[in-house]
């Protein structure tokens, strides 16, 4: 009988890999650098490495699967790597067959934004709904879908770009090819800049605008105005598009939330219906870097529900 | 065993009925006025009446039940509609339960523009994919997901307001509250404001427009070319939200298709990353006003194969 899986969180920095039960209760983990320069048989070799450590270290029998989250667009069906920028080696890797090849195990690949929003509803913020919608907000905007339960990937697994929507028609221009998109006026980098067009340093990170407001200071606050009202147009959108009960936030802005939030929720209230006339919930979510992880070890799990 | 199902769409103006069989084709149809002035006993008594007119002229053990599309906000829990503008009798009215009393036979109710957007996947345009969108374009907009080939409505059922998202922040403002909702920038009533204010004629219809436009007249095209615009934001934050395979238009400003799709699908290029680099297709819906009789035909047929 499974009673645990393996899930791997592939960064373009460091990977981390951990087992995990049935319940969500994490049993082992272990993490290193992917080291892209070294090429893909390196970053493969210590995935496979780490995962068989975990699993000689438990009953191999008892092994559901093994979850791969990571950045980048991904063929699901043919267990492909279309594009990953952050792990440039595994672009165009067929990784599902290859890892399944070496450890004698299912594998499901899946993109890290998505597997961040499937553990929150496993083992997070989420665990008391089976629809929600998370946006990360880091250097980028990104996000998952949850629907039903399930990760909703769209026909060619490109759903759920939810920094690539339009805020403002007239807004930033953006490296995706489109103007105002959410990303560029939400983001990390989207306070960064506003942080220097307000003339309030030329390289502050989100990190020390977020102190600036903290001591009082007023362009910081109106940078973060600015950011939660862009946020809350969006967030409006996804609440009339989806009526879902909950959507979640994450990401290294997060800290910031005390100054964002007020004008996010005036935005959510004034353009969104659906948000002042039902029990919607905008949160936190609650395992930080670790959502990946969660999520990619529940993946072998929902797939033997699937095909049970 | 089933073969076939009862459909009704409820109109604030009208009603239909038919019987359809489980294969989509219509077998039989009665039609007539809604009559709201004469309460909510005078309606359900005439759609009753239909139902039973139908199911004796076929025979009765063969019915996989009834559906009823109409506008409106409804628990589907209970069966209860919880406001419907268009049929006034009919808000707070457990609908469901009263048929299901005096026909004896399953009832089902949807929204009508969920149960167009489900009629398109079972015997419209979007037969041959499991995931679509649709938006009708009247004097209102409205809109229906479908969802692995099943109706998405979110935790209290006011999923896919497709109308009341945000394509201008600062555009008109909108009955719902918001400014620059989709509806006051892309709808027959937004098309007819639009030729007011660029002096074309103070109560031109939609149509009366576009009669216009193909005349030549260079205002009446910029009308077009204003709402296509709008429309293609829109449709933009669809396709990456989503990345499903087809976005379908119907309604009353289809017609005016040549006028407002290039500039619809010059924004949809521009702002969407996903619908450049995929086979997405934005397409015109193919029944008509008889969508939501399908999908109300169809939802029996739905209910019976979740419940096996």
């Amino acid at each position: 009988m499974a009673t645990y899986g393996i899930g791997v969180d592939l960064g373009g920095t460091n990977y981390r890999a951990a087992s995990i039960d049935k319940d969500g209760k994490l049993l082992d983990k272990i993490a290193g650098p992917t080291n892209s320069a070294a090429g893909r048989e390196a970053i493969l070799g210590a995935i496979v490495s780490a995962i068989v450590a975990l699993r000689d270290r438990r009953d191999a029998d008892e092994l559901a699967g093994i979850g791969v989250a990571l950045p980048g667009f991904i063929d699901m069906q043919k267990g492909l790597i279309l594009a990953s920028p952050n792990v440039p080696p595994f672009s165009g890797f067929h990784a599902r067959d290859a890892l399944r090849e070496r450890l004698g195990a299912p594998v499901i690949l899946e993109n890290d934004a998505n597997a961040a929003a499937l553990g929150e509803k496993w083992m997070g913020a989420g665990r008391d709904v089976d629809d929600l919608l998370l946006l990360t907000l880091g250097t980028g905007i990104g996000g998952g879908i949850i629907c039903d339960g399930r990760v909703l990937h769209g026909f060619m697994g490109m759903a759920a770009e939810l920094g690539h929507v339009t805020v403002d028609p007239t807004g930033n221009p953006c490296a995706c090819g489109n103007r105002g998109c959410l990303e560029k006026h939400a983001s990390a980098t989207a306070i960064s800049a506003m942080a220097r067009f307000l003339n309030l340093g030329e390289n502050l990170t989100s990190q020390q605008v977020c102190e600036l407001a903290a001591a009082g200071n007023q362009a910081a606050r109106r940078v973060f105005e600015l950011m939660g009202s862009a946020l809350g147009i969006g967030l409006a959108n996804y609440v009339q598009i989806f009526n879902f009960p909950l959507y979640l936030l994450s990401g290294g802005v997060l800290p910031a939330w005390e100054f964002f939030a007020p004008a996010m929720f005036r935005e959510l209230n004034e353009r969104s219906l659906t948000y002042r006339s039902t029990q919607t919930r905008v949160e936190k979510a609650t395992l930080g870097s670790d959502a990946g992880l969660f999520g990619a070890a529940c993946l072998p799990f929902q797939s033997q529900r699937a095909s049970a």
